[in-house]
C-alpha cells in the first residue's frame, strides 16, 4: 500500500519581527564576552549568512497548539475530507505549549489531544500523539503515518508540525534571530498506486558525538541570575555535520528508488540557514558529479526564519499555492522532503506528486 | 510479520517515600479550601482508595533520561542482543527531563537522543524519538514498534517508558501522593510465527469532553504567588470515564482475536489506583458475564505508586523475575497489557508469550 498527500495547510503568524528590531538587544557570546562590533554590523553579518531578514511570532495570547489547529483546519478543508475519518493525528513539536511570559512547557495533555479537542473530533479511534524529533519532526511524522498505512493500521492521517520558538529564545544570544514560529499540516492517505506518493525514505539519529549540538542552556548574559534556559546551538559544529551527513541521507533516499537524479524537480529542505541549505544542495548534486539545477530549492527563510518542524510543510503549502516565484509543483513531479535538526536527526522522503 | 518481546528491564528508584512522610504537608482542595480532617485521616483514606503505602523517587542528581538508560541497559542485557542492531529507540515520557529544584522541562534533544548517546550506540540508522501519549505511552510505543515491524521498516526496537513525576508534584495537593518515578524497557523484534507475540491491539484518544481531565495547573495553596504549574487531575471524572471505557477497549482487543476469554492468564494494567483497577477488571469480566479470576491482575501500586509510563513494563519485569507472589507467566500464556491516562488515552495489547 502506498501513501499520498491529499491536503496541505499552514499558518504563518501575523507579527513580523524585522532584523532592525534587534538593534537594541545586548548580545553576548556563549562565554559571556561581548562582541567587538556594533549591533548593526552583527545583524548585517547574520543576514549575509542565514539569509534571514525577518521572522514571524505568534501573538501573546496564543500557544503552539492554537496555531496547529489553524493549520490542521486548513489541511482538512484543502483535502475536502470528513475530519471524523482520520485514524491518526501526529503532532511534531519540541517545546510543548509555552505561554507568553512563562518558562514552563505544558505537554500534558499532549498537543495532539488539545488539537483534537479544538477540532471537535468525536471519533475515539482517531489516535493523537506527539513526536519529539527536533526540527525533522514533521518529516518523521510523515514517515510514521506511512508506516501505519503500510502496516494496515491506518488509512488516513493528519500530520502537523507546529512550534513557537519565540517562547524559548534568549534575547542575549545572536542566534535567537534565527528562530521563528509557525505551523504546517498535511493529510495523507493510503493509495493503491505505489508509483505515486511515498517512494523511499531514510531517517537517522546521530548521537555519539552530536547529541547535544542543539540544547537547552542558560542566557549568554552572565548578569542574568536566574537559571532559566533557552534554545541554544553550536552553530559551527552543526554546519560541518549537516554538510556531510544531509547530502548522504538524501543520496541514499534517491538511490534506493532506482530513479535518476535528473528526474528530481524540487527539494523541500528544512529552512535553518540559507548558506547552509545552499551548500547542502550543492554537495548533494556533487555526489552525482552535477551542478545543482536552478530553482531546485524553494526558500522561505528570508521572510519566515526557522520555524522548526513547521518549515517544510509551510514551504510546500506556499509552493502549491503559487506563492513563491519561479516555483511550482505539477502532477507526476518527483520531489524530495529533507530535514536536519536537534537530536541530531536527519531524514528525507522521495515523493511522486 | 509478528512482533515478540525478547528482553525486559526496569529501574525502581532507591528513595522510598512512605505515606507518613506526607504527615506535615499543608494539603488544600483544588478550590483552595482546607480539609476538615487531620493529615492522618486524609492519608488513611488515600491509602484505602488507591492502595498506595509508599512510592519511589529518584535521587536529586538524576533526571528521567538517566533512569531510562538503566532500564534500557537491563533490557538489552536480558535480550542478549548487540545494541547496534536496534532499528528504533522509542521513548514514552510526558514531562521531559526536569532537574531537581527546577520547573523547566528539558526536551531538546529528545530523551531518546540523550539515552542513545549514553548507551554509546553508534549506528546512525537506529532512529530515536519520544512519544507523548500520557500514561499509556509505553503501550502505545509498543504498538508503534509493531507497526514499524509489520511495515518492514524495522526488525528490532527498544521501547522505553520513563518518568519522574516527583519533579512535577504540588506538595499542597493530596493527589501528589499518587505519583512516583520509574523506568521500564523492552526489546521487541520481528518473528515469523504470528501465533506468538502481538495478536491484537486497540488505541483510543478521548478528547471531546475528556482532553483536560489530567492537566498542568497551579498549586492548590492559593498563598503561593508564583505561577508554577504541576500535574493535576479531576480524579472523580477519570474514575467514571475509565470504568466505562477501559473495559470496552479491553473487550474489543480480546474479541478481535477470536480467542476465548477463559484463555486469558494475566492482565498487566497501568497502576493508577488500586480500587479503580479492581473495578475495571471486574467490569471487564462482567462484559462476559464472568467473575474476575483470582490472581488475574498483578499489582505493584502498594509499594511503587503510579510511575506513569513506567508502571506496565516494570510490572511485567517484576512478574518475569518472580518478584510478585502468586504471579508468574509461562510460555504460551495469553496475556494483556492495558493502560489509561492523560489525553485521555486508552490502549490494550493482547499478547501470546
Amino acid at each position: 500500500m502506498g501513501t499520498k498527500i491529499i491536503g496541505v495547510g499552514s499558518y504563518i503568524p501575523e507579527i513580523v519581527a524585522k532584523n532592525e528590531d534587534f538593534g537594541e538587544n545586548d548580545f553576548f557570546n556563549a562565554d559571556g564576552t561581548t562582541f567587538s562590533h556594533e549591533n548593526e554590523v552583527i545583524i548585517e553579518k547574520f543576514k549575509a549568512i542565514t539569509g534571514i531578514a525577518e521572522r514571524r511570532y505568534i501573538k501573546d495570547e496564543l500557544v503552539t497548539s492554537d496555531i496547529a489547529v489553524i493549520a490542521a483546519e486548513r489541511a482538512i478543508a484543502n483535502a475536502g475530507i470528513d475530519k471524523e475519518s482520520l485514524d491518526y493525528i501526529i503532532v511534531a513539536q519540541n517545546y510543548g505549549d509555552v505561554k507568553h511570559g512563562d518558562s514552563q512547557s505544558d505537554t500534558v495533555p499532549s498537543l495532539a489531544s488539545r488539537i483534537k479537542h479544538k477540532l471537535r473530533i468525536q471519533n475515539p479511534y482517531c489516535v493523537g500523539y506527539d513526536i519529539l524529533f527536533g526540527c525533522p519532526g514533521w518529516v518523521e511524522g510523515m514517515i510514521q503515518a506511512h508506516a501505519f498505512i503500510k502496516a494496515g493500521m491506518a488509512k488516513r492521517c493528519l500530520v502537523i508540525g507546529a512550534e513557537a520558538l519565540s517562547r524559548v529564545v534568549d534575547p542575549h544570544d545572536r542566534d535567537s534571530m534565527i528562530y521563528s514560529d509557525g505551523a504546517g499540516a498535511t493529510i495523507v492517505e493510503a493509495n493503491e498506486d505505489k508509483q505515486l506518493g511515498f517512494l523511499t525514505h531514510k531517517s537517522a539519529t546521530h548521537t555519539y558525538d552530536e547529541a547535544h549540538f542543539i540544547f537547552f542552556g542558560e542566557s549568554n548574559n552572565q548578569e542574568v541570575t536566574n537559571s532559566r534556559r533557552y534554545i541554544k546551538m553550536h552553530g559551527r559544529k552543526i554546519y560541518n555535520f549537516a554538510l556531510i551527513k544531509v547530502p548522504q541521507a538524501m543520496k541514499a533516499t534517491m538511490d534506493e528508488s532506482g530513479l535518476d537524479i535528473s528526474e528530481l524537480k524540487k527539494v523541500f529542505i528544512h529552512q535553518a540557514n540559507e548558506k547552509m541549505d545552499e551548500a547542502i544542495i550543492k554537495r548533494f548534486y556533487k555526489l552525482y558529479d552535477m551542478e545543482a539545477p536552478a530553482f531546485i530549492m524553494p526558500m522561505s527563510i528570508n521572510k519566515l526564519g526557522n520555524s522548526s518542524v513547521a518549515t517544510v510543510p509551510t514551504l510546500y503549502d506556499m509552493v502549491l499555492q503559487g506563492k513563491l516565484e519561479n516555483h511550482q509543483v505539477n502532477k507526476g513531479d518527483l520531489i524530495m522532503f529533507a530535514s536536519v535538526g536537534a537530536g541530531m536527526n536527519i531524514n528525507a522522503i522521495l515523493y511522486r506528486v
